[in-house]
Formats: C-alpha cells, structure tokens, sequence
C-alpha cells in the first residue's frame, strides 16, 4: 500500500459549514502570568474582537474575583451584533450560578462547564473518581440547560481530554450530551497532543456524537503543535476552535488566532467551505493592541503578527519577490491589516488628514480621542524631525486617561556621570499633597525612581516596587520616541501571590518616559487597592484550575 | 469507514533509526533581516551547536560575500567530534565550488546544492524551464560527487518543493539520486503546507526513493505550521530536519529546533526509536545565546524556551501542579537547561563557587575568561544589593572583547529636567585622537549620541545612525542592570542594502549602557569599513535566492 493511499482524506464527508472562532484572550490569554489586564483594558480588548468579528468572545472566569466578574459582566453588556459572550465555570457549586450572573445580560450568553477528566488530574488534584466526575459534569450540564432554556448555548470541557482514558472520555461526552450541552470541548490541556492522533481523537468523538453537539478544540502550545493541532482537528470535524490573539496564554500559550485564522484563508482547498467571518485586517491592530496592554512581546518571526513575519516589509528585497510578489507571498501584508507604508508621514495635514492616516492603519478614532492623538501628533513634531506611522500607533495605544490619577506630576530632574551616582530629585501631589524628594542611585532612573518612592510612601504606606523594566524605540532615529513598560507590585505586598500590574510612558526622552510609566503603575496599583477591583491579579486564581 | 480506521499508522515500516538534527541557524536563521552576525559570533554559536551535539552545522552560504565564506571556512576548521559542517551552494558555475573551497577542511564536509523547482519560480525568478533545472541539479551533484569523492554528504533541496508539480518533483529527486546525493532536501519554502498533506508529499517521495538516500525536511513557519510539518514528515519517513534555534529565519522563521527535538523526546510512542542525539540541557543556553547575539526577543509565550513556558517558573504555584507536577507538566524544566534557581544568588563564594554556580547555568568556562566575569560580577554586587542567575548570564553575555576598539570612551554626563532640554557631554579617543563634545537632545540618550557623533565625524567621516534601541532590566527591582540593544548603520550608508550591526551594553546605570552599546556599534561599524569582512549584513545577499 502506498503512503497515499492511507493519508485520510480529511474534510470528505464532514458537513460543509461555518467554523466557530472562539476567542479565549481574555480568559485563557489573561492567565499568563503577567499578562493581568484591568477591566478597561479587557473592555478596549473585547470591543477589538468585536471589530476583528470572533462569533465567541470568552471574557473571563466570574467566580475567581469580583473583578473579573465586573469585567465579564460588562463586555456581556455592552458586545452586540451577534457575538456571543462565553464564562467559564467549574462543576461546582457557586461557579456556574456566578457565571449565568455576569453573561445573562449579554445579547448571546455562552456557558462554559468544565471538569478534569484525565485520572492524573482526577486523582491527583480533585481527589475524586472517574464516576464522580460524570456525575458532577451531568449534574451541571441538566441545571444549566434548565436555567438558560433550550436555546442558549452550553458548552462542556473534559480538562486533560488529550490524556484521559477513551472509553471514559465518550462515556461523558456521550452523557453531557444527553444532558443538553450544545458543544462538546476537546481541551488539549498540557500541549501533548501531537496532530495525527489528535485529529483521530477529534474523528471518535464525531463519530460517537454525530450531529448532536458542535465540537470544538482547545490547544496549548508547550510542544509548539496547538496550531496543527487545532487544524487537524477542523479537518476531522471540529466546528469550534478556541484560540487567542498572539497565542497568548499560560505556559506556552494557546493556538494563535491569526495563525488558525489565516490558514484557513490561504488553504481554502485543505478546509473547503469553512471560511470563517473573520475580519483579517483587523488582525495586525488586535495583535498590537494585545501586546501594547499585556506587555508581552511578539517575536520578529512570530507568524503572521511578527514584524518580519512579511520579509519585504523589513527591507529585504529579494530578487525573486520584487520580479513577482508570489515567489515568496502566500498571503499579502494588507491582508492582515499591515499597512504597506512604513514611510515618514511628515506634515500632518489637519485633523482630517490624521483620520485618514489612522483608518489606513486600522485604527478607527474620532471625537475626543482624536483631538487628543492630534494634540499629542503635534507636540511631537517639535521634538521629532518625522512623525512616523509607528509613533502614531505608539500615540493611539497610550491611554493614560483610563487610570485614575491619585499621585500626580509636577516636575522632575536628574543628572548622571561616568564614574559617580546618578542624582534625580521629584515633585508630586500625592493624593492632595505635595510632595518633593531628591535621591542617588545607581543610575538616573534608580535615583528618580527612589525618589517618587520616598515622596510617595509618607502618603500611601508603600511604594512601587519595580519587577520589570523594558524600553523600545518606537521607530528608527536617534530623536525616536521611547515607549516604557513597567510592572511593578505594592512593597506591602509580597510574594508569588502579589498583585502586579503593567504601567506604560511614551516620550522622546526616556526618562521621562521611564517615570510616566511608574507613576501609571503606582496610580493603579492605588486604584485597586482602593476599589479592590478593577484590576485583574496574576496568581489571584482559586484552588482547582482551568482547561 | 470509522475514522480510526483511515488515519495513517506513521512509523510502521519505516525502519527504525537515528535522526540527523541539521541546524540551519547561522545559515537560514542569520538571513532574518536584522540578525546578521559578525564572524566571531557565528563562531560562538558553532561552539554552542557542537555542546548540544547537533548532528550537521550548516554554517553559511560561502558564495554570497567574503566574510560568510570566511565564517564558514572558520566554523569547518574548528568543529570536530563527528558533527558535519555544511554550506549551502546555487546550482551555479562559481558557488559549488567556492562551497568546497570553505568546507574542505571540515572533519566531515557536507555539501548542500539546490535550485528551485516550482513553476512560479522557474518562470518568475531564475526564467528558465524545467529541463533546464533538472540538468542544472544533475550537472552540479555529479560534478560534487566527483570532486568530493564517494563518501561525501552531498545534499541537494528543491526549492519551493511544496509547490513543485509532483511528477516533476519525483523525477528530479531521482535523477539527482542517480547522480550521486545522498540526501534529498523537501523545503516548504514559503511555508505554505499543512501536515497531512506534507506528510503525504514526504510519503511520496520515500515510496520513489525507498533507501538510496535520506529524506530531509526543511519547514518554513509562515503559518505556524513549521514544526508540525517536520514532524509530519519523519512520521512519513524522513530521517533529517532542518531546524533553528528559536525558529529563528527568514520572515516566521524555520521549524524550532528546541520544539522538534523536545517533541520528539516528549512523545517517544509518536516516533518509535528515533531518539536524536542532542543534549537537551543545552536548549536554553543555545536560545539565550542566539537572541542576545541577534537582538531577537523570544516571545515569553514562545514553546520550550518562553520565559513563561514552565508556568511554574514564574511565580504561579498552581493547586494541580504543587499536588503533583505530571497534572500540567510534561516535561521537566531541568531537561531543557532551564536553571531551577531563580534566587539570588547573594555572595560569590569565590572564583570556584562562581565556576560552580555558572556549571549550573549551563556555561562553562575558565581561564581568563571566568576571571573576567568574577570581576565583573564583584564589582556589580558594589552597586546592587543582589546579584542573581540573570546577572550573571548577562556578565557572559558580554563580550564587548571581540569587537577592536577603535572609538574609546573617557568619560561623559549628562543632565534632564522636564519641560526642557537634556544635555550630554562625551570625551572620546577615536582612532588616536582626543574628541570631546556637548550637545542637547529632546533627551538624555539623543544628546550623548549627537555628541558621540559630533566627536567622530571629523575623524570617521561618518557617523553611526541608530535604527533600533532597546533596553531590557536583567533582573528585578529598581537597582537592576539595564541591558541595551542598539542597531545602527553608516550615515554615509543608505537605502535597503545598508549594513546594519548591532550593539550591546550592559550597566545599571542605563545612560551608560547605551553608550557602551552606541560605542560597540560605532566600533563594528568601523571595522567592517577597515577590513571589509567579518561583519554579516543585512541585505548582502546575490540575486536569486535561497530555500
């Protein structure tokens, strides 16, 4: 027998159809440690997604905190136009009765059920059996369809599915089923699955389920296969993928979006008629936007989101692309959102002309916040020769107005040479009062940073302690804006449980740059401490943990 | 037909056997805009890929400029223990034999020929036809086979094979068998495949070829897909990868060598037997090594080497995981090198608790370079309170020795306040000459670069243009060295073809890093003018392309 004879003709027989993207950012993304977003920045997330048209947006899990309830139940509120918004809930008491709390206002509610089903995780971690479990999950699945109605959405996850007995794993796909879930999800938890048996996997649950639930994967990425995986299983029947933006998400991640996204779209002969509504222009700003307010990175060669991932983009132009575009493109740059412009913009002409600009690079402003990014476009052509499409994006992402200002700036100073400390003196209201301090450091920064410390303590009983500096040159040039990232936790607060947060500064000088992103981080930092909510928490999870 | 029924049992009759692991990171990898390496670095790396007991080191692509040959001829010279040193080589009067001339002195050379084969870059790019091509490839093996005798690795890729007609595709792999290759390379070049389908194509190709030669797999990542496909691939039989360390390569880079080889390891019951030689210890050593050398981040969500990828490195203590790690752990960190220690590390104990704790770390060094490195690490602890694990991997990374300095700093300062201009001062010896000179900026770092640049041109005649700039806290905390990347080019040297370099700099005091880095730079710069080797570019490369 040839090797072609026995490749599966993947697709052959599954009904054609649409494929559900199910974006998960903002519950499976967020829980990358230190990636915690506020709920104005999961709400700036969720309406993104909305822009980019997901059919599922996962916006958290409502029984881990009241504000990541806050949070869900918000975008649930405000997201229309047919775009679900999903919960996670464990099979417990509580959790599913939360979740129905913060989705029922939402146009779509989606419920998301999950229990472990693996015996690694039965025994080790919920110390209970295998019957237990069905029950439990049977138990949650009946209460849900009973609470929602026969037309909402209840979905089912078998945590650890990829390493859970079979026999075990159909038993209780078959018996949810039964018990009225509407998807069966298909979580490859730790990343083991590799995408010839998972593909398989996903074919024995299609075959024992037939048309009586849309099943769905969920992809972790620890051996870089979440991906592959997922279109394997596409092509062995999965109706659903669950997935992030930048394969954000814990560990290695999850399946990327845009990845899964743009596969199908460039393979539509591999995965016929089951081209999803996905806006791909939208995928190049929801990357950045995701990047910009999680602060974690996106590699040069990242596909399809990289800043190489269109090698023509970066100045390399190849003999073969410039005779034909084709030698080396399978996808265009426009295609996903990545303007062919990388030129100086130069003189801004007017308010309108910004508009223009910014729609041309996927931003869609006006009112206010366009006033505001003009102001700012301005300003910055007296310090800079050229005003580049990249610092206008820097521009758009910096939303300082978000964070509520407790401790404000009214001037700074530092001096620094070879040889000796560095001296940075300060001068704020901290919460009404003003407040100056001078220090030395090892550095201007340290010095000026130490500083806003000593004037801000007397005031808030703790200061800003840095866990993480980052600075980039938004675009080329030696007068080029740098864009600052801090996080930082309360020094009252310690820990791998310590609440952490990002804060960000944009400026030419760098300095400056440096001391807005500390005082952002200081301000929420403030906030939730205030509030206690608002702002979302590494390592604030609860006991039995996630799919 | 059930669907267990149809899908391929990979790996039943493919005999069992050892899997050659080909890194193409100083070839392909170093082709990423941006990443160009000096000789002296591509010669570190070599030595890291020869510690990780890779089985080919395929060096450059001797043809494309004086100093790829001259890196490549170095790297040949060096490696010993039975790994073999490859260069790539066009089917092309000139380059085969320029290929031989740098990896002649190899303990065991290995040849790497190729020509694309796909009709879009037949027609498009090389404008010739498919006979022509096939004569070509059969002309070039047969000359190889001739001059390096009949032991000799000689390795022929058709490009874009992915996309090659298949007919056309099998033909030329045979005749070229007959003419002499012991390998045959299927690149998915512009990483357009899906596995099943790339499988399937590797599946034909065994079928043609059966045991006169071993079938490798080049992957392309353009749809994240890179690691799958080569992993789809040895399932349908292929015995060589072409991989990278982080991916790294053109556009989304190639197929990750770290995620192939711990896939493998991970899931020895996916790929009976076919254990690969590598130390996987070395995994993060070799991934920290060649993103400092490239000024590549690694996304922290990015498999295997991610500074996330063990969760439970970062501070998130799960429920599941602290009751037994297999709940979410599959592999061990300790298996990939990474360090359990993120402690600090508080005093040195010596020069031999030093050595020790760098073993740890997966570096080994003595000698005057271990001095090196005590000194600096002691005179770090005299400005911050802890030096950890982290500082000391950046103490090692530092190796500003190999570049001549010709432009050496004296001394500098600089001061800043809001609301005005910053002011920096340098004083130099560039070339010989004393150079002093002052300067505002719109910040600290703009007003010492102008100066430096002030101070310079007289003698240079250029001065260095910065095009990228970013700084990085080694470690935690407000005390923490600041680790800078800058990229500059000659101003004397525009448009797409421009060499660019990096340079690094490390200090707590950031002002001071980035003037190291701009030296470095400067110093690089100056050296690629003076010898016209040694410095890889951006942008060198011939007319036609490359797999």
């Amino acid at each position: 027998m040839t090797f072609e004879a026995i490749t599966p003709r993947f697709g052959e027989g599954v009904p054609a159809g649409r494929l559900r993207i199910f974006d998960t950012t903002l519950r499976d993304g967020e829980q990358a440690p230190g990636a915690g977003l506020t709920a104005a920045e999961k709400l700036e997330v969720a309406r993104q997604l909305a822009r980019l048209k997901v059919d599922v947006i996962e916006a958290g899990f409502p029984a881990a905190s009241q504000g990541d309830f806050d949070a869900v139940r918000q975008i649930a509120q405000e997201t229309r136009g047919g775009i679900a918004v999903a919960a996670l809930a464990r099979c417990k008491d509580g959790d599913p009765q939360r979740a129905v709390e913060a989705i029922g206002v939402a146009e779509r509610p989606h419920l998301h059920l999950f229990i472990a089903t693996s015996d690694i995780h039965l025994k080790h971690k919920l110390r209970i059996d295998r019957d237990d479990a069905r029950r439990e999950a049977v138990r949650w699945v009946k209460w849900a369809r009973e609470t929602l109605g026969r037309d909402a959405e209840i979905e089912f996850s078998a945590e650890d599915a990829s390493r859970t007995e079979d026999d075990f794993l159909l038993d209780i796909y078959e018996a949810v089923t039964e018990a009225g879930a509407s998807t069966l999800n298909i979580p490859d938890t730790v990343g083991y699955a590799i995408p010839a048996e998972f593909g398989a996997l996903v074919g024995r649950v299609k075959d024992r389920i037939g048309d009586n639930a849309v099943i769905s994967v969920h992809c972790h990425n620890d051996l870089g296969l979440a991906t592959a995986n997922t279109l394997a299983a596409v092509q062995a029947g999965a109706r659903q993928v669950e997935v992030t933006i930048n394969g954000l998400g814990e560990r290695a991640g999850n399946a990327s979006l845009e990845e899964v996204v743009m596969a199908l779209r460039t393979r539509p002969g591999q995965f016929p008629q089951l081209a999803a509504g996905v806006q791909t222009e939208q995928l190049t700003p929801a990357s950045r936007l995701v990047s910009y307010l999680t602060g974690f990175a996106v590699q040069p060669n990242k596909a399809i989101v990289g800043s190489n991932a269109f090698a023509h983009e970066s100045g390399i132009h190849q003999d073969g692309y410039l005779k034909n575009p084709l030698t080396y493109e399978i996808m265009t740059p426009q295609s996903v959102g990545l303007s062919g412009s990388t030129l100086s913009i130069g003189k801004l002409s007017g308010r309108r002309g910004l508009q223009g600009k910014l729609m041309e690079l996927g931003v869609d402003v006006d009112g206010e916040q366009l006033d505001a990014i003009y102001r700012a476009a301005i300003s910055l052509a007296d310090t800079k020769k050229e005003v580049t499409d990249a610092d206008l994006l820097a521009l758009v992402n910096e939303r300082k107005s978000d964070v509520p200002r407790s401790v404000e700036l009214l001037g700074w100073s530092i001096s620094s040479a070879s040889g000796g400390h560095s001296v940075g003196s300060v001068s704020l209201v901290v919460a009404g009062e003003a407040k100056a301090a001078n220090e030395t450091g090892n550095g201007p920064v340290n010095a000026l940073f130490k500083a806003v410390d000593e004037a801000v303590r007397p005031v808030l009983h703790w200061a800003p302690v840095l866990t993480e500096y980052e600075i980039k040159a938004v675009s080329a040039g030696e007068d080029a804006q740098g864009q600052v990232l801090v996080r930082c936790r309360r020094s009252s607060d310690e820990g791998p449980e310590a609440h952490i947060v990002t804060g960000h500064g944009l400026s030419t000088n760098i300095i400056e740059a440096s001391l807005e992103a500390y005082l952002t981080a200081a301000n929420k930092l403030h906030g939730a401490e205030v509030n206690g909510i608002g702002v979302a928490f590494v390592g604030r999870r609860t006991a039995e943990e996630v799919p």
